[in-house]
């Protein structure tokens, strides 16, 4: 009934593909912590997402890129993410596993106001 | 427009009171940075929330207690508390500032469905 875990358990070495775990899933949010090791956004390649995302590095490092920024990311730097806002993951970590918090939210709303 | 900063950056040394710093605030979800140092909930105080509450302790330790059982947090270790499962936390590291983060989600529907 209450699920409870460690979000730095079973993080893995070395994965082809980012690891995504969904933690919460309900109509009004969706939590994932998202383990990158070295993972990055294909080039030319852009989130445009319908939801918002609230999203936190909490071990690694990692640079996240705006169309006219870019942001490095430490544990515990965090950024809220508007709908629509295109960005773009340049970089994470090779020397360990990057782990990330995300909490999606509003995309009915976001959705809705298209 | 796009807030950002560090979840571990102003850690107060030592308070009267836990500091909660409201991160987002949308009708769909709440976030919050809660930091606590050796407060406890007063004896006989249950939280009975209409919300739901995902939390993880990222920084610290804290014992978390329910009606028939007791946790004890670590960092990275979360739970999901549903709405109206009664808790208290019956104590937190005196030694450092304890940093939960903690999720709020679901009010509108557990309100609804009383």
């Amino acid at each position: 009934m209450m699920k409870s875990a460690n979000l730095f358990a079973d993080l893995p070495g070395n994965l082809p593909e980012e690891l995504i775990e969904i933690l919460v899933d309900t109509p009004d949010v969706r939590i994932e912590r998202i383990v990158s090791t070295g993972h990055a956004s294909p080039p030319g390649f852009w989130y445009d997402q319908a939801e918002n995302e609230w999203v936190v590095v909490l071990r690694g490092k990692a640079t996240l890129a705006f169309e006219d920024e870019e942001r490095v990311l430490k544990p515990g730097d965090y950024v809220l993410i508007p709908a629509h806002r295109k960005h773009r993951v340049t970089s994470t970590s090779e020397a360990e596993p990057t782990v990330w918090l995300a909490v999606f939210f509003g995309g009915k709303t976001a959705a809705g106001a298209e």
